[in-house]
């Protein structure tokens, strides 16, 4: 228990800071005068005075952290935070139940999109910039977590991850070092957004929506502030922002960091990612558009090739917008499209999924197998890219992949028995394992995850979260050695 | 080239056999007169010829069999056989076309029983003792692939298998000993089905019906000769034969083989994967039939537990009878039934599937992976039963896993595309790979997939012999290392 202590302590703090970023929000109803000021300064009242009591109520245990520490705060941090991030739309909707509050800001916070809220265009602005900013705080931590916490943890195959990084990222305690690396990456991100929202507001948008829409395209976390999401504006360029930001988003911001250092775009090129996602996802436009022309569903290829890209982007690198109702195209379309979001992110960006990496490495051992079966003596070593995998990177990154299809597999069975029909149940378990968002059914992107009863909303969550932090770090403290000493 | 011909060598002596087991339907068909004598006889004078012409033709490539040649002489075998035995069907039925009738034959061969025809009563006796006879003969060449062929080729860590047989089992080349342990394996395969077709007259059957039937149950095969499937007899007595001729079946043939040399029952419980298999189908009967009581498809709990029990044993041992329409039952009952199939059967049986050895692996692995989170110095052995793995095995049998997931996800889009809807995509891709034979939606057990388009059907066919031949014996020889010297 003496572990737990020490982790609440940290998490006290996290708490504590939490609630500064509600003073956002709170200063969007007080300049509109939206009606929604007392619902954040209730939530404000309480995150604070919480996160001061779990701080203060443990700071005997302060001390650094350990492997097992860290286990224990990442999932604290994901599974905590959403309780204080949804008390302004608890406080403010009063149809919201706690499972569908909880639900919205794990979603948030997990970067996923799905949401639960449908009148949002009628949202005052404060609760939808506060819907974007959790999102944009879930994929800030995010990046932390993927480039800097998970690899040290070891969690599926991660310590590969860096491989090719120099530098403080591969320091192997959980140092104050982590904090620089945050720093630079959190720059980018801070900076990309900012990139991303004047060029929203050039494209076309409102500075409202602009913003708000820049937090969730670099956070890939789908919230709008429209029930039709991309669909409202109609307009091909605001598209084009969103594709050109998507895409960013889902590269790993640790090439990012790498190529503003250098001031040069060697680091992409070595990325042993960002190609295959982008030669993937280009010839899946293509191919999907001449699908769509060729079904009917439009007459103009031009047409077709528009909203074949901007939804293909959107659902591929896990965004979760949508221009148009694509759970009305054949159905061919809308599964290949959530087969693409499993594997068409990069590790240490945003997205989720299994992400790009992991794929070349099981193709890559796939390889390997048939080579050595026709010649059993022969010693082939794993590559990606210039690195040589250890036979325990490789094994990782095997096992991730069985946890993550068994995952989907059981989440997908869980919904089916509490009663939701098979397409619904399957395409849930894909759109929230993969923190993607809609599924297709009945939680398509024209509609939402508000007609799920509670019982499967929270196997919703507990999806997202699971997907969110990679399995393992998940399943780590629910094995009885994990709280021995 | 010179080693398809030595290959082709060896194919054309098994089709001149294969031209054998055709008379026992042609006696039939005379003793009966039935009206499908001249049929059969076509087919074998055309076997026979065809066969004759391979073994001459190639005669000087005469030589020992290598690794590489097993590959390509297995994949031939599944592929080439069908061809021979769906003349029969071909010529009797007119309105079968090629694909269907391929089809029919590899579905027989391969023990899967998904069918494309309907009036089964009133087809001639021979014709359905022959559907019968080609699972029959299916699965005794499976149990020798499976216990003797893939070890030695080292597909998907069969190695493993034979881990704990002693003997002749064990050999490290395609010698003439494996004719001395297929001899073995193939007289208690016969006994258990003469036991079998007894039991089943015992019971109530006609003869005919028991021996066809008895056919189809040691062999896994779910062919029937009725519509009904065994919801034709509507007897309890009969369908607790089937489930206690299935289940024996489904379990490894090398464990019958060393229990009944040994003459007592120590091996079952040496056998690593027997005792998971019957836990996991015992509790999902009295679940599932908790679950039918439960939704009120069945008001009394005895029927439910009769028809939950019947299904699920026929269904999770990859066997396909039916005695009800069970997809009609509320959706998660069908699916845990499609979920049971994947990994319930026993390696060495005449079931598909991943086998459960496989899972008990990865599940040990996964447990491996956390331990080694949480300490990472740790070396913790991979142990399954008595035996210790090689990492060589584990990395197989965690690729095997990523290509029979892949697979069953690229044979549902690939279905998809070609217009099918997704829940008949995808069962028909579970049920297809999984040798498992009926499938949900068009075809359920109620129907067949004479439904699909002849591209469909070519999916289908191919998907079943993929999952088989456990993917990588197929996969190799399309690999271009493998036709180099
Ligand atoms: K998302
Ligand atoms: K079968």
């Amino acid at each position: 228990m003496n572990r737990l202590f020490t982790v609440v302590n940290v998490l006290g703090k996290m708490i504590l800071v939490f609630g500064l970023t509600m003073f956002i929000p709170l200063g969007v109803a007080l300049w509109g005068d939206d009606g929604a000021q007392p619902v954040f300064e209730e939530s404000i009242v309480i995150t604070f005075s919480s996160g001061l009591v779990m701080w203060l109520a443990t700071r005997r245990y302060h001390r650094e952290l350990q492997i097992k520490d860290g286990f224990l705060l990442v999932v604290l941090v994901w599974s905590v935070l959403p309780a204080f991030a949804m008390l302004p739309l608890l406080f403010y909707l009063p149809e919201l139940n706690l499972s569908m509050a909880y639900f919205e800001a794990v979603s948030g916070l997990t970067a996923t999109g799905g949401t639960v809220l449908s009148g949002l265009d009628k949202l005052p602005p404060s609760i939808n910039i506060w819907r974007g900013e959790i999102v944009w705080l879930g994929g800030m931590g995010l990046i932390v977590l993927a480039v800097a916490i998970l690899p040290l943890l070891g969690v599926g195959g991660r310590q590969l991850l860096n491989a090719e990084i120099p530098g403080p990222m591969k320091e192997n305690k959980l140092t104050p070092r982590i904090a620089e690396t945050a720093k630079g990456l959190w720059s980018i991100y801070a900076g990309l957004t900012v990139m991303c929202a004047i060029t929203y507001k050039w494209a076309g948008m409102e500075w409202f929506d602009a913003v708000m829409h820049a937090f969730t395209t670099l956070g890939l976390g789908g919230f709008s502030s429209h029930d039709a999401s991309y669909g409202y504006w109609d307009s091909p360029l605001i598209e084009s922002v969103a594709i050109i930001f998507m895409l960013i988003a889902g590269i790993n911001f640790a090439t990012h960091f790498l190529a503003w250092r250098g001031k040069n775009l060697i680091p992409y090129r070595y990325d042993s990612e960002v190609g295959w996602c982008v030669v993937i996802i280009f010839f899946s436009c293509f191919g999907l558009a001449f699908y769509l022309w060729f079904n009917n569903v439009y007459t103009e290829p031009l047409i077709a090739l528009r909203y074949a890209t901007f939804n293909i982007v959107s659902v591929a690198t896990t965004t979760g917008y949508s221009n148009t109702d694509y759970s009305l195209w054949p159905m061919f379309a809308p599964l290949w499209m959530l087969f693409l979001s499993a594997f068409c992110s990069s590790s240490g960006s945003t997205g989720g999924g299994m992400k790009m990496i992991r794929v070349r490495i099981l193709y890559q051992q796939v390889y390997r197998e048939i080579v050595t079966l026709m010649h059993p003596n022969a010693v082939i070593p794993a590559k990606v890219g210039r690195s040589v995998l250890a036979n325990r990177v490789i094994f990782s990154v095997l096992v991730f992949l069985f946890v993550y299809s068994a995952s989907i597999l059981l989440m997908a069975l869980a919904l089916t028995l509490s009663g939701l029909d098979a397409v619904t149940s399957f395409s849930a378990a894909v759109a929230c394992i993969n923190n993607l968002g809609p599924g297709l059914g009945g939680i398509g992107p024209a509609t939402t995850y508000a007609l799920l009863t509670d019982l499967q909303i929270w196997i919703c969550s507990f999806a997202m979260l699971l997907g969110r932090l990679e399995f393992f770090t998940v399943l780590a403290i629910f094995v009885p050695a994990f709280w021995r000493k």
